[in-house]
């Protein structure tokens, strides 16, 4: 990565997210390796409080460091691209409010909403793929040079969105995930994890991962063991159930803390409708704490990243875009788990779909290390995910109300027949306001009498989000 | 197809079924063009009297047509196969009390039990997938050079069973479903069927198809239209409600009956529960419907196919059987749907996989034709469906209790989580009697307590199914 | 086929051919089942004389039988094609004067110039492509429901062209060679073809097949055998030499007529190189064989297909093209070997490319039948020229000379070496009026000093060919 | 790597070559890290004169340094296993007598008999897999944790018949031609090469790479055009004439040295005939020099690896060894170039054929790196070459004549034809000692009167080779 400058221009999209601290913090922590000379953070109109609060915030961080850092804040998102170095995905659109629809309408109907690969995170990909494709329309004018660094999710997508779609082939997409795990998983072992060999390979969000100590013995299997008395590092905002042990006693790999809503539906679907009857979902509350830590972030002596923000969900999703950064921009050829261009890693999918591996990090990006092929039940569950990926993709791209029908119905979060139309429907009227794709199916299903019922999403609505 | 006498020896495994009648009529009509010579009915003790009874009306049968054709009845399958022409097996194991249990026991848990892809239907295998192993030895040894003709459900499993892991290329599998579109569809366009190129591909009871007129203009879309107002040749065990429309048209390819399944498991499952607090499963009102067949095979005056049989839902199944013979004997080279091996006609399989598809059959068996790659939906439906098949019949030969919770987790028909093992377990339990490969996990969890709770399974259990 | 007026209009482009006639007799023939009512006859400029001279014998033809055939002659493709239902293309770029430079400026670099898939074979795909592709854009204006059957060499990189790049799907390519080998083999053995069950797959030229007979046995073995002794129906324009024995018996599936060019090269080139220095190359002999017919076809009283043309190699290729296009317009669903979208039959292809294989034919066009992976050897051999093939293909259209270069050296008839570039750059140069695509390399390599240095090549370009 | 007791216990198959000090050289240089406590050469009775010579030197070696490592020499193979925790192989069945027949009959027809992956390399591969298989079963039964690392050429067959076909998962197989373009590349253009990102992928003696400068801008094609003028580190073993510059050019990849056997078969080929016909061809070089370096090790006081055996051909290839052991032992996750399972990495390939590809190494083994699809034209030349090499693994396994046939006639170094047949049958003769799953066949041969024409090669075989 050869800069322009004096130092390193990054611009973070969604900069007023609550996780910005983290990623200033995760540049600071590495400035003598990646010099930064400006921080570039842009938000739309509906975020401008929040991006001031937490731009303000992010100066005083850099100010508080020994590093001359200026953090800018604008709303014009052209005018930051200018030049970047790397540009970092982390909005989202329609806020929090967006989420709570999507996690509220298909809890109306008795299923998962999940926000990330089920019916939430498909209506979350028909919001967000528009935008990614307009921002890397605007990169390849204004920072033709550029890496983009997603971490907006659903991650996968989003990246599957601009490699295959935007044509943009420097793109990489992230996820804590599996950060999590190699954290957490050898301090159940008590075992160095620098000295482990960790080897991922799936989707975003579905991935599997094998683990060897350093005499390259598999120790998988030891794992999973301490994974029924011990912290396996399922991120905190994973409702946390054993996996049944027999399914993955046979299968010798790891899922992910996400696989729960698969291979645990019955018990994640009675867990959210729980919430979803008592304290909220899991976007309500993430609202509240979000809201406690912009209140946090305003206080004009805080010039350090809250531990209150480590307990959300999304921890150290930042740590990895820095870490990724700093492997390109310093050609340091290490392993990371990414969302890259499969080339064959996965030979049970297409070899230019994105899939989430191990990769090594260099100078020219990733390079997926390959995995081989899956038994039966990984290759079936993994290439019907994909599909349903694809699915939903194309759906957002085209607003073909047929292939977002097909992708629901293909998702095994959602219940199959009239039901997933009627939730497909409802979560199209209630996103109407960010669905330019669909306006004319929208307006057709409002005709037709089409109405949310969940009286919560009708506040939100009624409240204009 | 040369056979080594004056006339063709057939053996039909499970010849105690009530279908027997229909498959008598079969050859009867096709007699001039395939002279048979002597058929042997084999079933197990437990099948005796029904044998017999359908057996003696067999004879009666050809008595009543201008052929002398010989009817052997045996519970020596041995005897029966030396040198056999064509085996046909059409035999279930543990009679229809067993397919109560594989329908009753899911529903117990809210969930659907369809018999031949559903939970259900894994049992099936479980069950069957030994005894078709040992039939293929048996042949190998005393029937050479005799083909198989399948349509044992679940008929796409039990032929891959056949062909990749007993080895005997020799075999047909085959299904009654594409016969009853292939009639009713023209109907409903008033088109003579004849003039009608159909395209099917998939997998058993998870087929599509398109349809071509004589002109090669595809008139797939006029067919989904029709299928909104008229009786589209769905099976008539199957509970028939229609399809998503907007979906039918995204896809532009016909799905088969069984695909409400998934489709519209919402209200298949509804309609599933209704009939098993009610009026009993589909397996029970089956029952009822051979019990009054066979008091009417009992008259002695009966000598050809009663109207009654031709109610049930398998119908044409026996007559595929003998066109199927027929076109393998006189090398007749005419498409039929079968279940073949794919040789690449499905791209998206492995190309030794077993699928169902349009073949051109003649002496040497049934030459699938390319289909091509499927679009995403269809692609991911396939696929985890194959996975499914795939982990159910090498659990199905291993006994590998882990596999067989990976494929009822894998099945979309069965809900995720310690229920589905639940269901798993009971099912185990219940059908101890028929699962030597489970012996010993199925001791464990009887000894640790688990017992089937539906009454009316408990019953079957305690008279000895 | 749905035709727009009282009978069927068929274009041929290169209907100066001498092979019309065989066109006509064969029209004739199928006229009750397949009524045309216009043949146009169309040519370019330099075809003018053979056009008037073939196209009234064409006519005598259709005047001597009892069919009121109206055929007409034009230098304008645009008015010919308009409301066509086939158009059949049998033109030659260059005329046989090309193939007579394609065939000697190899053999004067001591290697292979076969005209079809060797380096005479990619030369003409390099000339003929941009003409199919706008023969293409004109059926998409003018014609647009009409199909294209091709019989132009290298057929199968025309028809992959059509429909790869001009994507036109209804498009067939043609071959005489698989119609030779059904033709003689059963009479090898005495055996009536008509009960043969054949089975073909590869490339065209370059394919290879099964048979088995009525009992569904599996002859070929007994035709292996019989091919050291008696005529298999090599075309007659193909030296024929024994293949080595041993490899046949290995591969167990029988080689077309033009393998002989790669498992027998040492032979192939040695006769050639003879015919070379000695009577002139196949093309110099069909050109004064075709010379031979003109003069026949002058005869104002012959209106009958004369015996000496089916001494030329490419017999049967016309009487193949009406079949395929009655198929089509009858919808026989019989099986042709042809040239068409592979779709899986090969699964060691691509899906997309374009195969010869033994297909069914119907109103909608060629179903391919699947054959299943291949073993080693011929797997290697039928990729390796599958890729010489799309890089032949991308060159022609690009004017791409490194790729053209790459093609010349994946080529197993082309020695590696920068005698590989010397063939092709003087086999550029001698073809400079026919290649546009490649102008400027041309013009660069003749600035270069490259000259051809056969003395009779050099003489047809100075004669202005 | 988790080693049994006080240091590392290695066992060299082929222990008298003379590249032993090379490796002896290797092991000092890393003994802090690898310590050493015993080394085993093995040979065979034939070489036991070398092992003696080379084993005292390579004693004297480790007597020179600072450290007390044992070096055991023995004939007997499976006393040297017992307990093994690197087994390397660099044995050559027939030593070099048998690579001068490999090479003199080839040209002896006018054809190039490449030692590795030409006539020769195929003759090579069917004396050493037999043995090589052989040796995997004493080390299951020996020393079952052992790597095996095998650099016993050719090289990448080796390694595919170790892994598929002797189902022994942990080999590792080695080449020193990507060392030398690692070493050599950077110096070309006055880079450092630690900072260089290399991306090799293919086939053993058949990859291809791409090279990115520390920024990741692809410097390829700066080097395509220094190859042009400088060294690039083409083995000194292969005669150096320039790649068309053309072809490079348009592939953007860097071919190995020994593509030039194919893209510059002529050059190739005349250079071959005038050794052949002049000083002898490269087998019978190397015998000079490695006569005159066992006189230089016959030294008593010669303890270290004198310069002229970097001279020979394969230097590097046991420093590539010492590093792929100490990169297992100590889990570096260091990139590396080697021959391990494909994995998808080149998804144009079987996913479980063996490929040489940039790979990480760890405790586990290696790791590759997936490439994704090649272009065109080297994804020809690539499935043609592994074709090759798996119809060669074959028949050197079951002795198939017609399969050792097939793999001549594929392989673009031979040329086709009953001269392909004559030289295959008379290296089969010449090698008869060494090719007991041949034996029935070579007798036939020579009752057919099959003789060597060679006089050279006659002679070795009246001395006894």
């Amino acid at each position: 990565m050869k800069v322009k400058r004096d130092g390193i221009k990054i611009v973070t999209i969604g900069g007023g997210s609550s996780y910005t601290p983290e990623l200033m913090e995760g540049f600071i922590k590495r400035y003598e390796e990646c010099p930064i000379k400006e921080f570039w953070l842009v938000d739309v109109e509906e975020g401008k409080e929040k991006l001031e609060i937490v731009g303000q915030m992010a100066q005083r961080m850099w100010d508080a460091s020994p590093y001359d850092v200026k953090v800018y804040l604008t709303l014009d998102r052209r005018e930051a691209l200018i030049d970047a170095d790397f540009v970092t995905t982390q909005f989202r659109v329609g806020l929090l409010n967006a989420r709570i629809k999507d996690e509220r309408i298909p809890f109306s109907y008795g299923m998962l909403g999940q926000e990330t690969n089920g019916a939430g995170g498909m209506m979350k990909a028909f919001r967000t793929v528009p935008v990614i494709l307009d921002i890397v329309e605007d990169m390849k004018e204004l920072c033709p040079d550029a890496w983009l660094i997603n971490f907006t999710n659903p991650s996968g997508m989003i990246t599957e969105t601009v490699i295959k779609y935007g044509k943009w082939e420097k793109c990489i997409g992230l996820c804590n995930v599996p950060v999590n795990s190699m954290m957490k998983e050898p301090e159940m072992l008590s075992i160095n994890g620098e000295e482990l060999i960790y080897q991922f390979a799936g989707l975003n969000h579905f991935h599997w991962h094998k683990v060897f100590d350093k005499t390259g013995k598999d120790i998988t299997e030891d794992i999973i063991d301490a994974m029924y008395t011990k912290d396996d590092g399922t991120p905190t905002n994973i409702f946390k159930v054993d996996f049944v042990r027999e399914q993955l006693e046979q299968m010798k790999v790891i899922p992910c803390g996400y696989h729960r809503y698969y291979y645990l539906q019955d018990e994640m679907l009675k867990h959210g409708l729980e919430e979803y009857h008592g304290i909220g979902t899991r976007g309500e509350q993430v609202k509240k704490t979000e809201a406690e830590l912009f209140e946090l972030y305003k206080d004009p002596t805080l010039n350090y990243k809250p531990e209150q923000l480590t307990q959300r969900g999304g921890t150290y999703y930042s740590d990895a875009a820095c870490e990724c950064i700093n492997a390109i921009y310093n050609n340091k050829n290490i392993p990371m788990v990414v969302s890259t261009k499969n080339n064959g890693a996965l030979p049970d999918l297409d070899a230019d779909s994105i899939i989430e591996v191990t990769s090594y990090l260099t100078a020219k990006g990733a390079s997926p290390v390959a995995w081989g092929k899956l038994n039966s039940a990984e290759k079936g569950w993994l290439q019907v995910m994909k599909a349903m990926e694809e699915c939903t993709i194309e759906a957002a791209i085209t607003g073909d109300y047929g292939l977002a029908l097909q992708a629901f119905l293909l998702n095994p979060q959602v219940m199959g027949g009239n039901i997933a139309k009627q939730v497909l429907d409802e979560m199209l009227v209630a996103n109407e306001k960010y669905l330019p794709q669909f306006a004319k199916k929208i307006q057709e299903l409002k005709e037709a009498g089409v109405k949310v019922k969940d009286e919560k999403v009708q506040r939100l609505i009624a409240e204009g989000y």
